[in-house]
């Protein structure tokens, strides 16, 4: 099939650091051309895959230049012009319409966005179906609007679990996030290290995680960034506690650097207390042979097979015990969890059937055009 | 024929006060209602208009109410959703898409966007040209890279200078904003006053128009807003002056609340150092019979007839003789002025040619899908 791939043009492919939604459209595209598949990548500059690739834009945002990206706004006389940084939203609209005049002109069988609602628009005026992947996209109330009037397009869950921040969607599948295996090797031997891995916000549970650790006596590494909307809680709830010895702080850390920190854990915390939906630090976690530590929310049912693989919890007294009781658990009962189910193989099979029914036009096609 | 006009949605049509895109899209909806076309405006809720109104969402952003608008974003266990203001972007994606669907079904003959250059994208997408009107959008240079993307499909200039900011894009006429005369009655009777209408930002020169004020002993009544980013400026260069004497600041106030004051003062000061493409203040000001006093930019040069309806200036000290000429302008000449270039109708007329020679395909039509 010829597939057009619409990533974030947020970091390029694949991502140096962050970057979880480009990750997945980058693995994705991967698995897909290994199928077969003819797929066009449509990505920001300095982007690399064995898919075709189409640099929509001169620089993924995160990465843009910063002389031009820290620009002052303001009116420069001599060129008559309001200067300032480049503008996001235009930079996105002209990505976006890269792919829709081309799919509107016949040269794909499905376009597969991964760009949160923005892509929704074009659903109707193009020649072949447009499916999204949600990534968590429903969580943002703001977005609802734009669903709801598009919730007849085809989407994809990550979790079956994600269906619940907006269950009216059209749903035609969850495939799981997959990521490569051989990226996270599986090691055997763990050390007595806990890992919080993932943004510092309070949904994320970085505290309460600080707190098991601390109950627990074992000494708790945190990678991960500060979001500048939560720097009050980062400075009220997690920085306190940052001694460098029981709790230390890594920064934000690539997925390379994160690897041999999965790797030696005792366990990984996931004290969330919002739908995550796929979250891939839990995929990883687990192909490295690492059990999760996790509270019943979001995907984590879906992945923390309880007492096998990891426990799942109700609080931070249930965690603690949780901790006690790690020895019970199989490095390599948790890599043959995710083996089957979150490879980019199985990621790639998964999307492919999507692919394959719609283009049949199967239920799952999106309404007619009115 | 039938003309799909697309609106901006910061404020309802018409606006109660500030809001001159939206203005002059309900003027031109009017005006081509009355030319015998079938219109349809797309427009936010509480609109109303001769022409045939689409509501594509339910509240203008500058209106929505406040309790949504001020919404604190952040996380709610409750609700298990981020919660938060409206989106804009989703907003105007839903208002641009209501439209365009009709557009790409066939039901239009043209789509007229006031909506600065995010309906380009669809351009190609739909089956009737898509003619924007510029509205200074491209004094931007952010938006640059899009209107080059787009520069083939039709743009029109409110005036011929607004063409310098971009010179490359496909300008397939240059139409002046037009006013409904009545709304502005012509007085011949002048009082000693100046006044500066407009945003209080320094390319719009209020701190210009104070010096030219102080300097003829004249009193200056000042009308507009405040731009946040300007509030410095403003702190700096404008707030030291007003005494409430000599130099009084009204706030910011609608046309209804504006037209007396223009009506009765002795000229309106347009110190203005950038392209301004066809503020609705200099036609305002004309139709009420008063001299306007401008500098050499943007559409000061095709609105003033130097020594007739008032006076070109390169400089504070032109200005200040100007002041002193005032009596040898004839408030009629300044009506007559804008009663045959300016009004609703030579507007409408004006797009109403654009329409015809787009529907017949002529040189203006926008280049083939690729």
């Amino acid at each position: 099939m010829r597939i057009a791939m619409l990533s974030p043009i947020n970091w390029p492919i694949p991502p140096a650091g962050y970057g979880p939604w480009e990750q997945v459209a980058c693995n994705l595209a991967q698995g897909l051309v290994e199928l077969g598949h003819e797929v066009t990548l449509f990505a920001a500059g300095g982007s690399r895959s064995s898919a075709k690739v189409v640099e929509t834009v001169p620089y993924a945002l995160c990465t843009w230049p910063p002389a031009e990206r820290n620009r002052a706004r303001a009116y420069d006389r001599r060129t008559g012009l309001l200067e300032g940084p480049p503008d996001a939203r235009v930079l996105e609209q002209l990505h976006i319409a890269a792919c829709m005049e081309r799919a509107a002109a016949g040269e794909f069988d499905v376009v597969h966005s991964h760009l949160h609602v923005h892509a929704l628009v074009f659903g109707r005026l193009i020649r072949c179906p447009l499916v999204s992947s949600l990534h968590g996209a429903a969580w943002v109330r703001s977005a609802h609007p734009i669903f709801k009037a598009y919730k007849d397009l085809p989407f994809v869950s990550l979790s079956n679990a994600e269906r619940q921040l907006l269950p009216e969607l059209n749903y035609v599948a969850t495939v799981y996030n997959g990521i490569p295996l051989d990226a996270f090797p599986f090691e055997p031997e763990k050390e007595e290290y806990l890992l919080f891995a993932g943004r510092l916000s309070p949904e994320k549970g970085p505290a309460e995680a600080i707190e098991v650790a601390q109950r627990s006596g074992r000494r708790l590494l945190i990678a991960g960034m500060v979001e500048p909307q939560y720097e009050d809680y980062y400075n009220a709830r997690v920085k306190p506690h940052i001694d460098g010895r029981q709790v230390e702080y890594l920064g934000l850390l690539s997925q390379k650097e994160l690897a041999p920190i999965y790797r030696k854990a005792a366990a990984v915390l996931f004290m969330i207390n919002w739908c995550e939906p796929c979250s891939m630090v839990g995929i990883e976690t687990q192909a490295s042979g690492t059990p999760l530590i996790g509270t019943r929310f979001g995907y984590l049912p879906e992945i923390i097979i309880d007492q096998e693989t990891g426990f799942l919890v109700d609080s931070v007294d249930d965690a603690v015990a949780a901790v006690g009781k790690l020895d019970a658990i199989s490095p390599a009962a948790c890599r043959r969890n995710v083996e089957t189910r979150f490879s980019v193989r199985t990621m790639a099979q998964g999307y492919d059937a999507v692919y394959r029914s719609l283009a049949q036009g199967g239920p799952a096609l999106p309404a007619a055009v009115s």
